[in-house]
């Protein structure tokens, strides 16, 4: 059931493809859009999605998924100069019991450190002017 | 540093890529490799590895990660319709500070259900007939 949940048009991350929701864009390309998680669960916690209105792995299509990591790679790359973490997860959640929150399938890029724990669940909004500091500095750290 | 390991030669996942170490096989092409993890978080844990050497996400060329997606997203479609789990997690650990533990790139596809909590640090090995029986049901359900 959770896994055949129809698209809504009016997700959070719809809205922000289509400008009608702001974002703290990292990059952006014909197929992908990064931007920084709100919510971040580590400092630099960065998010990817297709511009195709898929809900989760089940219904995107091969081309996306293959865009998705392009861009995850390469946002990996930069979140990694930009931060300097020990780790980084690089995460997809298909399905609400799975962790997914927001039914616009995403990559989640998360830096990690050795002895720093992760917000399991972040439920707290980062402030506006250090997620757009991030930004910045990732874009500007992107190859 | 954690992100800088060397390639070693003889790390497990190695051995099973030239075929000197056993494993519970799901799939394979030309440039990935599929099997089930032997000490599974969840029922139906299985993973994807590039037949590249790398290390982690930052030595991972842009082909081999587009290969190894692809691969992924099959895998996790046949997990799906072998297991009908709630959710399903698709997720690379780059450095151990993020919990990888082999050092030869990987993806995790994790089922998840509803009420039923994963075995966050697997250290118990699964029973041989078990995977068996697990991969090759897997591998009849790979479009």
């Amino acid at each position: 059931m959770s896994l055949t949940k129809p698209y809504d048009e009016n997700n959070i991350f719809a809205k922000i493809l289509r400008g009608e929701a702001p974002a703290h864009k990292v990059y952006e390309d014909e197929h992908t859009f990064a931007f920084m998680d709100i919510m971040p669960m580590a400092e630099g916690h960065t998010l990817v999605i297709p511009r195709e209105p898929a809900v989760n792995m089940f219904d995107l299509s091969e081309a996306a998924a293959e865009a998705m990591i392009r861009t995850t790679r390469k946002v990996a790359h930069a979140v990694r100069t930009t931060f300097d973490p020990h780790g980084v997860i690089c995460a997809q959640f298909s399905g609400a019991p799975a962790g997914q929150t927001v039914f616009h399938i995403h990559f989640h890029v998360i830096p990690r450190w050795e002895g720093v724990e992760m917000n399991l669940h972040a439920r707290t909004m980062q402030e506006a002017d250090i997620l757009a500091d991030h930004a910045s500095r990732i874009t500007g750290n992107l190859a």
